[in-house]
C-alpha cells in the first residue's frame, strides 16, 4: 500500500494541507490514453519526457501505455527515474564535464542511456569514459532547427559530428535529435504547422545525408506537447519527447486543447483584510510566473494581483463573487506546470474529490 | 564530522558537480557580524529570517551572534527550525484553517512558538485549539502600515483585534508586527528612509493606543534588510525580521552595499555552438529571475539572453570575452537569493576556493 504519510485514503481534498499540487487521476488517465491513442496507428512513438513530473509513478504508467522510454533532462533526473527501474533513458541534452561525464557513464552501466551531443572535443571525452568503464553510451547528434540554443548545424556540420560517434569506441550512434523549442508555443495552429515543416526540411535533407554516408539514423527524436501532431507525423521522424500532455497547465491549455488540465495548486485563504483582496498562503514558493500568473478556478472575478514568496495576492472586481474566508481554500491552474512541480514534493492524487494515493516528485530539484 | 556527501573536505570548486548553490564562508560571516554589531548597542535586536536560507545550519550560527529567536514563513519551516532544537520561533504570518492550526498547535507544544493575526475568526479557533492541547501560543496582531497584503488597519482594529487576544485563554498577546514590504527596496535610501518614517506613524500611534488601554506590547516586530538601520531605530520597534543580509544578491546588493554578496551559482557550459552564444545547464529550475537575470560572474561582457526550464543562455558581446568551451564553469549572482535556495538541497560551503562543509537547505520546499 502507498505510504500516504500524514493522510489516509479516501481524505477529502478540503482536509488537506496547503499549499498542495492536487492531480485530477481521470483527467490524467485520460491524457495519457488519447496521447497513447494518437501514436497507436503511427510509425514514429513516444519517449515522454519526465521533466514535466519527475515522477517514476507517472513514466512508468506512460510506459505502460506504450512509450518506448522516457526523457530526462539531467542526469541526475535519469538516476532517478533508472532507480526505479526504468531501462530505456535519453537525456535529452548534452553531458559536459568531467565530473558530469563520469556520472552519466557509472549510469550508462546501470541502464540503456542514450545522449545527445554537439561538440567534437565532448564525444571524445564521452568515448573515453566509456572505454575506461567498459560501457556503451548511445548517442545522438543534436541539430539546431532555428531555435538557437544547442546543437550543430543541419547538413555537413551534422555529418561531421555523427562520423566521430561512429568512430568512437564506447559509442553507439543512434541517430539525431533537433528541438522546436521556438514553435510549440506558436499560437496560430496552422502557422504553427507549416513553420514546423520548414524548419524540419534541412534535418530532413540531413537524416537522408547520413544514411547516403553509411550511417544510421535509427531514431529521429524531437517534438513536444505543441507538435507532437505535427513532428510526429513526419516520416523521417521516430520518437516524440512530448512532456506537458500529461498534466497541462494554463498556457497549454491554449495550444492544445485536446487535452486536460490535470494538475491545480490548492491554496489556503489566510487572510481578506477587506472584502475586495484574497490573500492566499501560495507565492512563488509554490507557483511559477514565467509564462504569466497561475489562473484562480475559485470565485468569479478573481484576478491575481502579484504573488510574493509566500503570499498571492488576489483582487475580487467589483462584480465578481468569492464567498471564502482565512482558512477556506483556493485552488489555482498553474501557468507551467514543469516549473511549478519542481517546487514541489509530491502528487496528491485525487479521484472524486477525495485522496486516492501520494505520488513523490522523486526528481524534484535533480537538475545536476 | 558533517556528512559531505560524494565530497570530501577539500575539495576544490571546480570539482563540484553542478548547477551547485556556493556559499562563500567569509564573505557570510562577515554578514552575520555585520549585522550583529550593528545591533549591539541598540535596544532592539534581530530575528532573522530563515526563509531566505532554510538552513539550520545558518540560523543557529544567527542565533550564536546575537539573534534573539528566528522568523519563519511557514509552520512547516518552523518545524524544522524547532526540529534543530531553535526555541523561540516567529511564524510571520497568519495561520488559518483548521489544519493549519492543528499543525501549528502541535508545535506549540515542541517550542515557544509566536504566530501573527489578523482577523477575529481566527483568534477564536486559534484559542480554542490551543486550550484543547493545553498548549499556549503567543499571538502578535499584524498592522498594515501601507504593503496592503495582510494585516488590520492601525488604531482603533488594531486594538480591538489586541483586546481579543488578550482576552482569549491559550493565547498570549506579545504585541504587534508590521511589514513595511513596499518600502525595503526603495532605491533612493532618503527615500526610503523618509516613507518608511512616515508609514510607521499610525504604528507608533497604535502601540502607545494599546498601552493606555492596559495591552501589552512587549514585542513589535518588523523590517528587513532594506530598512533594518531605519526600522531598526525606531524607540517602539523591539525586533528586525532581516533575511536577506546574510547571503545577499544582485537585487539587494544594490540595495544596501554594506553586505556581501556570499552566494553564487555554479554552473557548467553545456555547449558552445557559435563563440558568441554560451549554453550553461541552470536555468529556471536552479535560479530565479522575479528581480531580473541572473548577473553573469565570469567572463566580460556576457548577458543572460534567457533562461529555460534547465538552460541558460548567454551573450557574448563583440567586444566580450570568455574563454571557456563545453565542460567548463561558469558562475552567477542570483537576482533573488530566497527564491532562488529554494530550488536547492544544499549549500557548498567554501572558504580559499575549497569545499568546507556542506549545509542542508532543510526547510527547502516548506511552503506549508
Amino acid at each position: 500500500m502507498a505510504d500516504l504519510g500524514r493522510y489516509k485514503i479516501g481524505t477529502p481534498v478540503v482536509e488537506l494541507d496547503t499549499p498542495a499540487l492536487l492531480l485530477d487521476l481521470a483527467a490524467f488517465e485520460r491524457n495519457v490514453a488519447r496521447m497513447a491513442a494518437f501514436f497507436a496507428d503511427k510509425p514514429a512513438t513516444i519517449r515522454p519526457h519526465s521533466k514535466t513530473h519527475k515522477c517514476p509513478q507517472i513514466a512508468l504508467r506512460q510506459l505502460e501505455a506504450g512509450a518506448i522510454g522516457i526523457t530526462c533532462a539531467k542526469v541526475s533526473e535519469a538516476e532517478v527515474m533508472a532507480g526505479a527501474g526504468i531501462k530505456d533513458i535519453l537525456v535529452a541534452n548534452q553531458v559536459s564535464g568531467r565530473i558530469k561525464i563520469d556520472r552519466a557513464t557509472d549510469l550508462a552501466g546501470q541502464c540503456d542511456l542514450m545522449v545527445a551531443v554537439d561538440d567534437a572535443d565532448n564525444v571524445r571525452q564521452l568515448s573515453e569514459a566509456c572505454v575506461a568503464k567498459g560501457v556503451v553510451l548511445r548517442v545522438l547528434v543534436e541539430v539546431d532547427v532555428g531555435m538557437g540554443r544547442c546543437g550543430v548545424q543541419p547538413g555537413e556540420p551534422a555529418l561531421g559530428l555523427a562520423r566521430q560517434v561512429s568512430g568512437s569506441p564506447g559509442l553507439k550512434l543512434e541517430g539525431l535529435m533537433a528541438y522546436e523549442g521556438h514553435l510549440v508555443t506558436v499560437a496560430d495552429p496552422d502557422e504553427r504547422a507549416e513553420r514546423v515543416r520548414a524548419a524540419f526540411n534541412p534535418l530532413a535533407d540531413t537524416v537522408a545525408l547520413l544514411e547516403r554516408n553509411g550511417l544510421p539514423v535509427p531514431i529521429v527524436s524531437s517534438g513536444g506537447t505543441g507538435t507532437y501532431h505535427i513532428t510526429g507525423t513526419f516520416p523521417f521522424v521516430t520518437e516524440i519527447q512530448c512532456g506537458s500532455y500529461v498534466l497541462m497547465d494554463n498556457k497549454y491549455r491554449t495550444i492544445q486543447s485536446e487535452f486536460e488540465p490535470s494538475l491545480t495548486l490548492l491554496a489556503t485563504v489566510v487572510s481578506r483584510p477587506v472584502p475586495e483582496r484574497i490573500v492566499v498562503d501560495a507565492g512563488l514558493k509554490s507557483m511559477t510566473k514565467e509564462f504569466g500568473w497561475p489562473l484562480p478556478l475559485d470565485g468569479e472575478g478573481v484576478s491575481v494581483r502579484y504573488l510574493s514568496e509566500e503570499h498571492g495576492v488576489l483582487d475580487l472586481a467589483e462584480s465578481g463573487r468569492f464567498d471564502g474566508r482565512a482558512g477556506d481554500r483556493f485552488r489555482f491552474m498553474p501557468s507551467h506546470c514543469c516549473t511549478t512541480v519542481n517546487l514541489h514534493e509530491a502528487f496528491h492524487v485525487i479521484q472524486d474529490g477525495m485522496l486516492v494515493d501520494i505520488w513523490p516528485i522523486a526528481g524534484r530539484g535533480c537538475s545536476q
